[in-house]
C-alpha cells in the first residue's frame, strides 16, 4: 500500500481523554476512532491487525477439528426464555423489538444459540463430539466503558462451544481449547497465565481465565510465588490459620458507645484486628444472608453466592434489612441470634478463641465468643485471599495482582443441554444430555494486552505474526529520482514475494516518515538514501536500535531470515 | 475435512416452508437454519461460501485502491439526526437504548458513519480520493422476510463510499466501482445485469443495480430487446405515443351513474382503454398531488414523488382526502377544477385528443377534454414502462422481467457531505463538500442467486471460485482397506497441494455419499472403487455428467487442470 494513499491519520500528541498506553497508541497509531462511549471503528491500520490475530484464532481452532458457523447477532428472546436467562440477564444486554412487538437481544454470549442449533442437528452419539466456533460481534451495555477497545459496548469475540457425550469427553474437548489458547497467545507473543476462575453455583466443573498481568486489568488475581498456582481471586484459596489453642473465656456483653469499624474496635478492646469476627448481611433473591469473617479480611461475594446456591440479585442488605435481622442499629451484627436465612462462618474464625463480636444490640459487642459454643452456621472458605496468604498447594507466600482477561475457557455441563432440552441417544439408546464447554477469547481486547506488553516510547512494536503490515520502505527524499525510483522497485518485489508492505511515499521529511513507522509498529523497515548510489539501503527491525547497511541483492534474504526466526509464514 | 465429523445436516426431503430453488437448496445441503422469521444461522458448509464471496469482494476492492475499515453496528442516534434521516427512516430500522436511555440504531446502512469518519480525518484536498468500505452484518427489520437468505432481518453486505473532491472524481470512483463490481459477479459467475436506477429526488445524479433476472425477483426490470438499455421500472422510460391529430370536439359532461372503473367506462363509452386519462390522488408530506395518466397506464410513483422534490410519506390519498380536493365521491376525479397542490400530468395525456376524464362530480365524466385547452399541469414522464413499449434509444420493444438486486452503485453527491458537515479546503483554500458515492453487495444473497443459476435436479453445482470445498474423495466402502487407505492418502495429499478437500469417511452406501456430494455441490469428485488395485480411480465433475477412471498419478494433474481452466488460484 503506498501510504500517501492511505486513510492513516497517525497523531503527534496523546489524546487526552486515553487513560492507558494501548488505548493511546492505537489511537496515534489510526488504528481506531472513537463513534460514542465504548462503540469504535476500526481504521485500515486497526483492521489488519484484528483481522491477523482472527486468523489465528482460526487456524488453531480448525487445528483442533473445530468447525467455523456464523450465528445471528440478533437473537430472538424464546431461547433466552427456554434457558431461564432472559429475566436474568441485567442491564448489560441490548433488548430491541422488531415491528410486530416481538422482542430480541443483541447477543452479549451465544450458549443458547448454540444449544439451539445442536438440539435441532444432533440426535445420536455417533454425530459427537462436536466443536463449533464463530468469530463475531458481541454487544454488551457495559456500564462503565473504558480504557479504549478493552471494554467496550461492541467487540469481536470468538467463541467457541464443544459438545459432548460424557464429561470425559468434555476434559478432551477443554484440554484441547486450553492448547489451542495458549498457542494463539503464543503466536501473538501475548505473555499470559492460565488462571483459575469461578465457575458458578451451578456452573460446570472447572473454568479458567487466560490472563494477562496489567496494572490496567479489571480482575484481582492471585499468583503463587513458588508454585504455578494462580487463580483468579473469586475463586483463590489460601492455607487458614493456624486454630488457636487458646482456653475459652466467659463471653461477655461490653457497652461500645460510637464504636462501629474495627478500626474503632481495635483502639477500643486494644487487640490486634484478628481478634475480632466482622458480621457482614447480604441480600440475595428475597433471602438474608449473614456472612462472618476475621475483621482483617474481605468476605468473598462469589463464595458467598455459590454457597447459597447461586443468586441472580446479591448484594449487601440495606439499613432497614440489617436493623430487622439484627434488632439492632448498623454497625452492631453479630452471629449470636441473628435472623438471617442463612448464617456463614468462614474456617478462619472457626479457629480463632475468644473473638469480639457484635452483639446485635446498639452500641453493645460481646467479648470471647467462640464458635460452636457460642454461636454456629455453615463453615466454608468465604474471605478473600490477601497478598502474603500462603498457598494451599506449596505453602509459599501468594501475591495478588491485577489482569486482564483475555480468554476464557469453562466446563458448561449440562445446564444449557439440560434446560434446553439438547439429548442424544446413547449407544444404549437412552436419551442423555450433551455435556457442553466453552471457549471466548476478545479480538481488539488481545491486540491491546499485545501493545501493553510492545512498545516503547515511540509506539508500538508488533510481532511479526501480527503487524499490519511487515514492512515499510521508505525514500528519504521523494523527490530524489534514484530515492523514489529504487524504492519503488523494492516495493513492488516486495509485494510480488508475498510480503505485506507500506511504501512511504509521502512528500514528507525522513524523520516524519520515520516516527510515524516507529509509531504504527512496523517489525522492518527498509530505507532508500544516498547509499543507494552504492546499490545500498538501511534494513532496521523495530524492536532493536541497530541499523544495518545491506545490500540491494540481500534484502530479499534478510526478510525471509526475519520470518524464519519469527516463525511467520511468508505470502 | 473429513465428513464423519462435520457437522453437514443434508436433508432429503425438501424444506415445506421454502418456496425458491436456492432457499431449498441452502436448507438441503445444510449451509443455513433458521432461527427465527428473517433470521439464520449459518453452519460450516454455508458459512465457507460466504467467506468465498467476501474474499473476492476484498480483492476486487483491494485492486481498485480500496480500503478495508470495520465500523460499529451499533450507532448512536445522534448521527442520523445530523444528517435529518433519524425521523425519516421508518419501522425498518431497529431501535435501542442503552442504559442510560441514550438512542441508537443497529445499523441498516452506513452513509453516517462513513461521513463522520472522514469529516474527522480529512481537511485537505491533498487526502482524497479515497475509497473505504467494509463487510458487516447490517440489520433490517423487514415487513415480509421471505425467500431464504434473499430477504431477512440481518445480512452480510459489503458497503463502500467514496469521497471525491468534484463530480470527475466521483464519475472515475463510480466507474472504479462499476468494474470491480463486474468482476466480482464474474468470478462468481453470476450472469447478471447492471441496469439504471431511480436515484431519487435530491440524491445524486446515477445509479446502476446489479440485477439477476428472476422470476422470484422483488424489483420489475426493463429490458430492451434491441440494445443494451436495461432500467428498474423505477427508472425506466419509453417513447411517447405519437400526438393525436384529432381535432378537438366540444367538451361535455356525460353522466355516468355505477361506472367508476376504466373497465367500466371502456364498457360504457364503447373506447379503448386509450382514449381515456385517469386520475389518482397522492398525499405526500402533507401536500395532495393528482397524477394524470392514460387509462391503461399505470402511474410511476417514484417519478411522481421525484418530481415534487421527494417525500417521506407518500401514498394513495385517503376517502375523506379524496372527497376533499375532488368535491366528489371517490371515482369521479379528474384535472379539471381539482383542488390539489400539484397536478401532474402524463406527456401521453398532452398527446391525447378528446379524452374522457372524472368530472369532479359525483356519477359523471366529461368527455372530448383536451389538455391545454381545458386542463393544465406539470407534464412530464409519470408512467411506468409496459411490455412493448418502444425503446428510446433504439425504438425496439421493451421487456419487463423480474429481478434480484445482488449490487449497487450510487452516485450520492454531497447529500451527506452537506448536511453532516464533511468538507475539505481546495486548491484555492476554499472549503467545500465531498463529493460521495456508494456502492453495496449482498453477500448471502449473491450466493443465493448462484445457486438459482447453478443447480440441477440434484443439487447445486458450484463455481469452482466459491464452492465450499474443491474435491470429494469418496472410498466406495470405508470397510474395504484399500479403498479407505488409498483415499486417506489421496486427501492428505491433495491436502498438501493446498485443495480444499472433504473426505467422504462415513461408514455409509457409495450412492449415500454421491448423493450428498451431488446436492452440496462439491465440482470434483474422486472415487476410489474397485478400480484401485489396478491403481485407477474415478474422477467426475459436478458440472458434467461424464465419468473418466484416470491413474492415481493422473489426479494431481486433473485437478491442477481444473483450477487453470476456471481461472482460480490454487493454495
Amino acid at each position: 500500500m503506498r501510504m500517501s494513499k492511505m486513510l492513516m491519520p497517525t497523531l503527534k500528541e496523546v489524546p487526552s481523554d486515553a487513560e492507558i498506553t494501548s488505548h493511546q497508541l492505537m489511537l496515534r497509531a489510526g488504528m481506531i476512532r472513537k463513534m460514542a462511549s465504548g462503540v469504535y471503528n476500526q481504521l485500515p491500520m486497526g483492521i489488519r491487525v484484528f483481522n491477523k490475530i482472527q486468523n489465528i484464532i482460526r487456524e488453531e481452532m480448525n487445528a483442533k477439528g473445530a468447525q467455523e458457523i456464523l450465528c445471528s447477532g440478533l437473537i430472538p428472546s424464546e431461547l433466552w426464555k427456554e434457558s431461564g436467562r432472559w429475566d436474568v440477564m441485567g442491564p448489560e444486554m441490548f433488548r430491541l423489538k422488531d415491528r410486530n412487538e416481538r422482542s430480541y437481544c443483541m447477543g452479549p454470549t451465544h450458549e443458547e444459540v448454540f444449544t439451539d442449533i445442536i438440539r435441532q442437528e444432533v440426535t445420536s452419539y455417533k454425530q459427537l463430539p462436536l466443536n463449533l466456533y464463530q468469530i463475531q460481534v458481541k454487544y454488551r451495555d457495559e456500564r462503565r466503558p473504558r480504557f479504549g477497545v478493552m471494554r467496550t459496548k461492541t467487540f469481536t469475540m470468538k467463541d467457541a462451544y464443544s459438545f459432548d457425550v460424557d464429561q470425559e469427553g468434555l476434559d478432551k474437548s477443554y484440554q484441547d481449547m486450553f492448547e489451542a489458547y495458549t498457542n494463539i497467545f503464543a503466536r501473538c507473543e501475548l505473555e499470559n497465565s492460565p488462571v483459575q476462575a469461578d465457575s458458578g453455583a451451578m456452573g460446570g466443573s472447572a473454568s479458567a481465565e487466560f490472563m494477562v498481568k496489567s496494572e490496567v486489568g479489571e480482575d484481582e488475581i492471585v499468583f503463587c510465588t513458588g508454585c504455578d498456582y494462580a487463580a483468579n481471586i473469586e475463586k483463590a484459596t489460601s492455607v487458614n490459620h493456624e486454630p488457636s489453642t487458646e482456653e475459652m473465656k466467659e463471653m461477655k456483653e461490653v457497652h461500645t458507645p460510637g464504636v462501629h469499624t474495627i478500626k474503632e474496635l481495635v483502639e477500643f478492646f486494644k487487640e490486634d484486628a484478628g481478634k475480632f469476627a466482622k458480621t457482614l448481611i447480604y441480600y440475595a433473591d428475597g433471602k438474608t444472608v449473614a456472612v462472618v469473617v476475621r475483621g482483617d479480611r474481605d468476605v468473598n461475594e462469589t463464595k458467598v453466592a455459590n454457597a447459597i446456591g447461586g443468586a441472580v440479585e446479591f448484594e449487601l442488605a440495606s439499613e432497614s434489612t440489617i436493623k430487622e435481622v439484627t434488632g439492632a442499629e448498623v454497625g452492631f451484627a453479630g452471629p449470636i441470634g441473628i435472623k438471617t436465612d442463612y448464617i456463614l462462618i468462614d474456617q478462619e474464625v472457626v479457629d480463632q478463641r475468644n473473638v469480639v463480636i457484635g452483639a446485635n444490640k446498639t452500641e453493645y459487642h460481646i467479648e470471647n465468643a467462640n464458635y460452636g459454643r457460642d454461636f454456629e452456621g455453615t463453615v466454608g472458605d468465604f474471605r478473600n485471599v490477601a497478598e502474603g496468604d500462603k498457598c494451599t498447594k506449596c505453602g509459599s507466600s501468594l501475591e495478588v495482582a491485577r489482569g486482564v482477561e483475555v480468554g476464557h475457557i469453562f466446563k458448561l455441563g449440562t445446564k444449557y443441554s439440560e434446560s434446553m432440552g439438547a439429548t442424544f441417544l446413547d449407544n444404549n439408546g437412552k436419551s442423555q444430555p450433551i455435556v457442553m464447554g466453552c471457549y471466548g477469547i476478545g479480538v481488539e481486547r488481545t491486540a491491546a494486552a499485545v501493545i501493553e506488553q510492545h512498545h516503547d516510547e515511540n509506539g508500538i512494536i508488533w510481532p511479526l505474526a501480527i503487524a499490519p503490515y511487515h514492512v515499510v520502505v521508505v525514500p528519504v527524499n521523494i523527490k530524489k529520482d534514484e530515492h523514489r525510483e529504487n524504492a519503488e522497485k523494492i516495493y513492488e518485489e516486495l509485494k510480488a514475494m508475498g510480503v505485506e508492505v507500506l511504501l512511504d511515499d509521502r512528500d514528507e521529511r525522513a524523520g516524519v516518515k520515520f516516527k510515524d513507522s516507529e509509531l504504527i509498529g512496523i517489525p522492518m523497515r527498509i530505507t532508500v538514501g544516498k547509499d543507494i548510489v552504492d546499490g545500498k539501503v538501511e534494513f532496521k527491525l523495530r524492536n532493536s536500535a541497530d541499523k544495518e547497511v545491506i545490500g540491494l541483492d540481500e534484502i530479499k534474504s534478510k526478510i525471509e531470515s526475519e520470518f524464519e526466526k519469527n516463525n511467520v509464514k511468508l505470502g
